[in-house]
């Protein structure tokens, strides 16, 4: 284990790293640039799917395919264009030109940092969405900050009253 | 710092715990029971709120008040009653009387359990929800476990083609 | 006529194997197994059909095909694939993981126990349905309880008001 | 216990009598005749609640009062008005001026007719529906027929396909 320590500007720059790396996707996208590779790269510096273990619930997975333990998996959502993933549509394609994060709270504990969010998109086409988030990231042997735990889920909406 | 390892068996332990304090809540307040008292403990002996920081987003929570970072926040989502948080029903009341995690998946590291999976509710009316949650949970200086993050979001549902 | 008396305990074990004899259908579906075989065997060991006579409404049929009075209209019903039942798509393929009973009530008869019960099905996507059910069990002349009547049909949902 | 045998002829005489209570019931309410009083009498005459347990679940109810063990929840079913049944609207009253069984199917088993049929109801109105049902009748001491299971359910219907 390393003995690296988490610190509040870390825990900022590994969200806006997480946000800024959105649009990013999107751009090379719309360029008709490899799109593919970027996202792999991404998953390999920023996710810990390759020496460790990723918990990941992104936020339009359901039914068997909900959480995502797998690299591959991880590429189908961020890309789509996999047929084991049928329900994957690119969620990183759309593109997204502008992401952000606030409501941000979290706990330093170690090589850890234990993170709670709510991350706002705004599409190329004006839509809007946010969602409510979790992280869990880890400073790894290499001195990289990458996501060991990362939960994303769409706000609860109450019904009107009837 | 505690030097505890966690193991396996603590995090179904824990997940457990978690689940049977569900039932135990509804069916005291069926009783006519004193819940407040109890949903409190609850809170002292399986969160970390007392003397650490609690990241929590519960299921039915929205806007200004979707996570609740203090014990009273916690508990009147729990037990609903205070008008502090008008729209906390009392999750914990209905009375749900079967409750169980499956899709169990996690990453133990040092004093920390990181964990996703789902947990299902079955109401004394036969109602069914079940939820996709992350937790980490923590081995305190007391030795007792105590969460530290905990997300609880409905299932994405895909709308039908039209 | 057997002079064997049903008891308590060979209602909640009846119950609880034809619970149990779904996850197992359900199992052996999804690692390639003889389902054929397993249902017409659990058709043999627990339904009246060969050497009486069993009164079944299955909880997905309806019109012309709603009762099914023959074994062969049983097995089509739980693993599908008969063209003499194009609407069979087989109930107990899906896998259904988690499968219970709950409300209870039953009055015990000789050599009979007539049951009402709720029975409730959780699928390996996490699904849920519950349904209301009536059993007639028998002990038969070989001491195995075989079901005599059994009706499974989904809960009456009341309509918002408009 | 009763020596008595049960027969073809009473499975069907039965039936018929139940069939043709429900149009009773709606005719005394449509004349303003003392419905509670004959709904009572009929729940003595043909279900086996005084004396005996009956398992019932009525063809409208949901939740927590799916299951009518008690002759109060009966009549209320039948007829309404009871506050401690708020969704009970009174299934009799309608009035159904044609009430017939077909599809019948029964096994006889000493003083016990176990019986499934569809049973189809016409209100003054013309509106039309019918119901699965189960019955088991006993022959009791007095030697009359009585219910001990009754399950009525609404037909499953299929959706049309997507």
């Amino acid at each position: 284990m390393t003995s690296k320590t988490f610190t509040d500007q870390l825990v900022v720059d590994s969200l806006q790293l997480w946000c800024d790396n959105v649009v990013r996707i999107g751009k090379i996208h719309s360029e008709g640039g490899d799109v593919a590779a970027t996202a792999a790269q991404i998953l390999s510096d920023n996710y810990d799917y390759d020496k460790g273990k990723v918990l990941f619930k992104p936020t339009l997975t359901f039914g068997l395919q909900t959480f995502r333990s797998t690299k591959e998996g991880a590429l189908s959502y961020f890309i789509g264009g996999n047929p084991e993933f049928p329900d994957d549509k690119g969620f990183k394609l759309k593109p997204w030109v502008k992401v952000w994060f606030n409501k941000l709270d979290y706990v330093l504990h170690g090589d850890l940092a234990i993170v709670q969010c709510n991350v706002h998109f705004v599409g190329g086409d004006d839509s809007h969405i946010f969602v409510n988030k979790s992280f869990v990231f880890k400073i790894c042997d290499d001195g990289r900050v990458r996501i060991v735990l990362h939960q994303s889920s769409l706000p609860f909406h109450p019904q009107a009253p009837q």
